[in-house]
């Protein structure tokens, strides 16, 4: 170790029996578990123990592919984070939304609410949705443009800070004697007319007690690192070798740069699927059970509809066909698709050895090790610039969760690389980030300021 | 007492300190509790203490009139019924949500998950929101008109019960050794195409413990009442006298049979704010104390928006105008304008007195004396074809629930008239209603028979 290392976040991405797609047919698995609140509160009281950062639930507002393959159907995130928020006291709470599918002044009031529920701990993972499903379920015959979207999701955002910042910190006068709640004055209407929104109001929920809740993108297109220049505050991303990672993050690193902020407040979080065993052996044995598990047919059309191929162009025994769509001819997930082809032609996979590798992470990086290796991993990529810290994404749930917190953190915090007790009361608290001031005061005074000065003339 | 009088039911409406606009005056108030999570599930937990059916939100997604009148702004009802549920056991959870401002998709889901989570104890208050301002902040510089507002309603609540039974009971068959989690021919889709939506898909929550949530409604115009016999179970309502209640009863039972559904299965629920005081004379003191809180100023201008009025045309001292708008006239809120005004012109009140009467429960009923005064007003309704129970709207919060609920509740119980005991466990348990069927599961079983019919042919 060099001087004291930056600290490092550790997010649990939290998925029903676990990111594997076969572990919901473990013995030990609760095929049931994607609709009990126990089973996720219980997932979050153990990252909370081990003191991670925050849980994070992914989201699309539509049923993914067939229904046979794994557990499916989710309970709507927001409202299990606000459960989750009664029962823990300190771990960050992050649920993913769509800009595309939601109305600003709906989605930022239940974010706002959120953050009041938990004392300050909540996130929100903004995407844009690639899915066609999601899109039919909402008016649309087709997937809006992958550009649309992102335009969509660059106002939606400015509103939604506008909202967050419509009432003062100090609105709130609770003056019982003179009768007088709040103070109006203190509120700053939205007032936004744009090209998609036009929202008047002030939000009806008070700033809450992180301001604005920590915002987290996972789009790793062109458009997804532009957007997370402008508003991510911490960014999911999935590669596979510690060459593309380390590209990537000097990459979003040097756009917050140019967009005007501190690149230590972007912070990089790769995903990690880590599949843990004492012994290199019995972690090898582990893997090798989930894979003899995988049921290919399933995973062959779901694979095919990611690369904009016919199932019937795939054959399992075969490497992908030699032509394929460009990313520029996919309006839906643009990263993963590159991600996924780049990961096929490297290692000359053939159809059934790809959805192996891709049946862990769905394209994240699966770490099959000992406790002490998955921690050397961490930190290989922790200490050469690839990374702020890891989206912890375990094969099976919660035994894969127990194992990391139990096995893996001790090490890390034996090494002082990870915290011992929360430090922190809120998710930015924990991240290293402060609450951001609200602009729209700054606004105000001046504007009053001016309107003394105008008269004292 | 005759033949076995009908069960009881008794919902406690929460709102921050109380009903009382100047309930935050008090000291014992504590005027930040607008965000609070403690507080509410504090208040339900008292609820479910005194084995209540049900606790309640209203909400709207605007900011309502000046912050300077009250406690302000209000954590969105559905993130709060959630983390409630998280710290319940047995009371029913519901929410006011809005069909003019939400999508079906998102919304059916998110009442959905809450059913889950909270092992079937959830309702939704279904309404179109009647104010310009929440128009303002969706896109809008007018409100929707009355009846366009009832259409769009009535159609998503056609799209709400197709995704709600978009999974059949059977659907998930976890299946570890096959492979195979779900059986997609037991899926569904919604597949709805009508004016305003258009919905391919199947929810993706499975079906939930009360198969749908209970369905609540609170507007009492013709199109609120038609759409109430349509879809609701139980009605919230706002009534001054019991010949106006009576009739109200007798005519929503009446357009329930009509449209072919069992009366008993739409309870109705007028509310009541009792102020309660060990003597009738304590009572009145704690009114009085109440009302010479108000700051008529702030009333008068939310007054003369009701009326649609320009506050300069109302005096404090003098009666309303001879000459009002009409409810016809009214986009709004048709049938609280004329409770209002029904109420002003009966009784001859000054615009104060009026103000004074509205400030309790803001057009419900006022009912101040003792415990067993209130309990003999609630079976008076109960008893005389009024109410099948009560909508309870503590003019203070928290001690006027714990008041009715240690001093009214215990009188209904040695009366036989209130469980002493949950019988259920969910919600619509509570109100005796049962776990609507599956439909679609009719259907196909029909067409699948069909097949087998036309196959051996
Ligand atoms: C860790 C991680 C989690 C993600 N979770 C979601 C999600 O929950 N919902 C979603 O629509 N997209 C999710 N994505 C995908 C991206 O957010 C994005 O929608 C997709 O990659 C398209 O963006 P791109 O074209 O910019 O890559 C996730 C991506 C990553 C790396
Ligand atoms: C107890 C009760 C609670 C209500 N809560 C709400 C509410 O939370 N939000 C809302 O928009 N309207 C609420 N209303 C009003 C009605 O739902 C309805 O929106 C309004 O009266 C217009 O309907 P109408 O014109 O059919 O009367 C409530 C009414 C009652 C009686």
């Amino acid at each position: 170790m060099s001087t004291s290392p930056k600290p490092l976040h550790l997010n649990a991405f939290l998925m029903s029996t676990g990111h594997h797609e076969a572990s919901w047919r473990l013995p030990e698995s609760d095929p049931y578990s994607t609709t009990s609140i126990a089973h996720y509160a219980k997932l979050a009281q153990t990252a909370e123990r081990g003191r991670l950062d925050s849980i994070f639930f992914a989201d699309s507002p539509s049923l993914w592919g067939t229904i046979g393959r794994r557990p499916s159907g989710s309970l709507e995130p927001t409202v299990v984070l606000a459960a989750i928020a009664a029962l823990t006291t300190r771990i960050g709470l992050i649920a993913t939304a769509s800009t595309t599918y939601n109305e600003p002044y709906n989605l930022a009031r239940r974010f706002a609410s959120i953050d009041h529920i938990s004392g300050g701990r909540v996130g929100w993972n903004i995407v844009t949705t690639a899915t066609l499903d999601a899109a039919r379920n909402f008016n649309r015959d087709e997937l809006p443009s992958h550009a649309a979207r992102y335009a969509r999701a660059e106002e939606f955002l400015q509103v939604a800070k506008k909202l967050w910042d419509s009432w003062d910190d100090k609105a709130v006068l609770a003056d019982k004697e003179a009768g007088l709640w709040g103070d109006d004055r203190l509120l700053y209407p939205a007032a936004h007319a744009g090209e998609h929104f036009q929202v008047a109001g002030a939000l009806n929920v008070p700033r809450t007690p992180q301001g604005h809740p920590l915002l987290v993108q996972a789009g790793s297109s062109e458009d997804g690192r532009a957007f997370a220049a402008n508003h991510a505050e911490a960014i999911f991303t999935a590669w596979q070798t510690i060459e593309e990672a380390q590209a990537f993050y000097a990459d979003v690193k040097r756009r917050a740069k140019d967009a005007g902020r501190d690149p230590d407040g972007v912070l990089v979080l790769p995903g990690i699927v880590p599949v843990l065993g004492s012994t290199e052996a019995e972690a090898r044995l582990l893997e090798e059970e989930l894979d003899r598990l995988i049921v290919p047919e399933y995973a062959l059309g779901n694979l095919a509809k990611q690369l904009k191929l016919d199932p019937s162009e795939l054959d399992l025994d075969k490497e992908l066909p030699a032509v394929l769509p460009t990313e520029d001819e996919i309006e839906g997930a643009k990263s993963r698709f590159t991600l996924i082809v780049d990961l096929a032609r490297r290692e000359r996979l053939t159809v059934r050895q790809l959805i192996g590798r891709l049946g862990g992470g769905r394209g994240h990086r699966t770490f099959t090790g000992t406790p002490e290796q998955v921690a050397d991993a961490i930190l290989d990529w922790a200490d050469n610039g690839a990374a702020d810290g890891f989206n912890i994404m375990p094969a099976v749930l919660p035994s894969g969760l127990e194992a990391f917190v139990d096995q893996v953190v001790p090490i890390l915090q034996a090494k002082g690389r990870f915290r011992t007790e929360y430090e922190a009361t809120t998710l930015r608290g924990h991240y290293g980030l402060a609450r951001p001031e609200n602009p729209r005061r700054a606004e105000a005074v001046a504007s009053a300021v001016k309107g003394v000065l105008a008269h004292s003339r």
